[in-house]
């Protein structure tokens, strides 16, 4: 079967799927992206990806192309069109096509382009799913809370991840401050035993995953603290997780080369993995029913 | 007369060049821009414009699409056809067409793609020729001495500016240092009447306007001084201008709504616009002759 994008109002070949040379997008990166999971044919999350995906167009001043209802029908067409039981449908947003100039354009029609593809079922085996990390500076810009495709500073710590033979690059911000992944939110059970994950605010992105994942612990009364912590403290700490849409709960065994706590998945992150996918089933379940 | 752009080997009408929404270029902003100015149908600083293309994509570990005499033909061509005798020529190279993942892919084939347009002949009048600009944080990334597509802060710049019915905006950065202009290095002859411009570093764009400035300047023994300067000192100077390809040697004499020295364009800067335009029409009658 031939994939399908959807781009700009029509649905065409993957392959054959084309932007104009002057979309602001391919210029300027003058876009937003989301990438929402699916789960057994169900978006995961989905109210959550919208939400963040209308706070970055907003935050950037481009206008949305359509409503909820209609966008979600196109992601569903998407979705069904290529067949993806589990996987992800990627959506990006950018200010669309004008003239070359850095200044918005004095109309602006947006460009809305919409792929999906299959991946990996949820894991089941937890210590099969658990990877390592690296830490590097953070070079990002001031507004890493807006999902935009100014990705570049991503990218090149992710591939130095890659290099490393490692899964994800934990970026390290001013005073040794733990920001976040590349694309992913950082979590750490640290040396009291305390579950913390890094404050929002513009200086890394709001995950719906870890905001899902919040929502899960204040059900489950876990308690947890959402504040800094620096690169000695997460070295030092018992458990490391991470979370994005497809990370899920993510458990990180080794950091720079070195073991966290004995080297094995932890327990909390065993169980937030756990809470996590029974999230993702119930949200499947409660679509088929 | 259509305009005619260059992608990825064919010359297409301008309104159909398109690229593939699985280009890094438009997926991560994974690619870098030159600006070439063309004056009287000759390209003007070209050798300092492709030494510094080649910088950025070393920097990006981007492989170049083609050696510099066919990049220059190329862009030759583009300008013949489109018929521009005053104006630029644009030239972006991205890492590719590949299945989005933040790592580099396996294999590399970059994309490139060449426009050119017409624009304004060379000012005469350099009173009219003068400009405002207002002052904004500096929140971009800590490489913008790559010339990379990743230009939304830039663009956020540039609107402020807009806004605010002014040419330019100059980012101010940490303890209100003076870095650039959002497409632009900020120049002063400060109180004591020095001629300054940052130094250069991972957090400002090298010129080439700005290296052929300091060309001239060395050639005239025209002193100056490559240091930092801050907010109060921009805001104190005698004389404030701008360089970039498209900007030349541009007076500012308002900042932030405030007149700069006396509010006319000072004599340092006429005379340096001076300097500019006589290399710009040397370079010209160089290539007719």
């Amino acid at each position: 079967m031939s994939r399908i994008a959807y781009v700009n109002g029509r649905y065409v070949a993957h392959h054959a799927a084309m932007v104009s040379i002057e979309d602001r997008g391919y210029q300027f990166g003058d876009g937003v992206y989301e990438v929402v999971p699916i789960y057994r044919s169900t978006f995961i999350d989905a109210d959550l990806h919208l939400a963040r995906l209308a706070r970055s167009l907003r935050e950037l001043e481009i206008p949305a192309p359509m409503g909820d209802a209609a966008l979600r029908s196109v992601l569903m067409m998407v979705a069904r069109r290529n067949r993806v039981r589990d996987g992800i449908v990627y959506l990006q947003i950018t200010r669309g096509v004008a003239r070359r100039d850095h200044a918005f354009p004095a109309r602006i029609i947006p460009s809305m382009v919409v792929t999906a593809r299959p991946g990996p079922p949820m894991p089941t085996d937890i210590d099969g799913w658990a990877g390592g990390a690296i830490t590097v500076p953070d070079i990002r810009w001031g507004r890493c809370d807006i999902k935009s495709v100014n990705l570049l500073p991503n990218v090149l710590a992710k591939q130095a991840a890659r290099r490393a033979g490692v899964y994800e690059a934990i970026l390290i911000g001013p005073a040794d401050q733990v920001m976040e992944g590349s694309s992913t939110n950082v979590w750490i059970v640290d040396h009291d035993g305390v579950l913390r994950t890094r404050r929002l605010d513009h200086h890394i992105l709001p995950g719906c995953t870890r905001a899902a994942l919040a929502g899960l612990l204040a059900e489950n009364t876990i308690s947890f603290r959402e504040d800094g912590f620096d690169l000695a403290t997460l070295k030092r700490a018992r458990e490391v997780f991470l979370t994005s849409a497809t990370s899920l709960v993510k458990p990180i065994t080794t950091i720079d080369g070195q073991p966290i706590g004995n080297g094995a998945v932890g327990t909390i992150t065993a169980q937030l993995f756990g809470l996590f996918a029974a999230h993702a089933r119930a949200q499947a379940e409660q679509e088929a029913a």
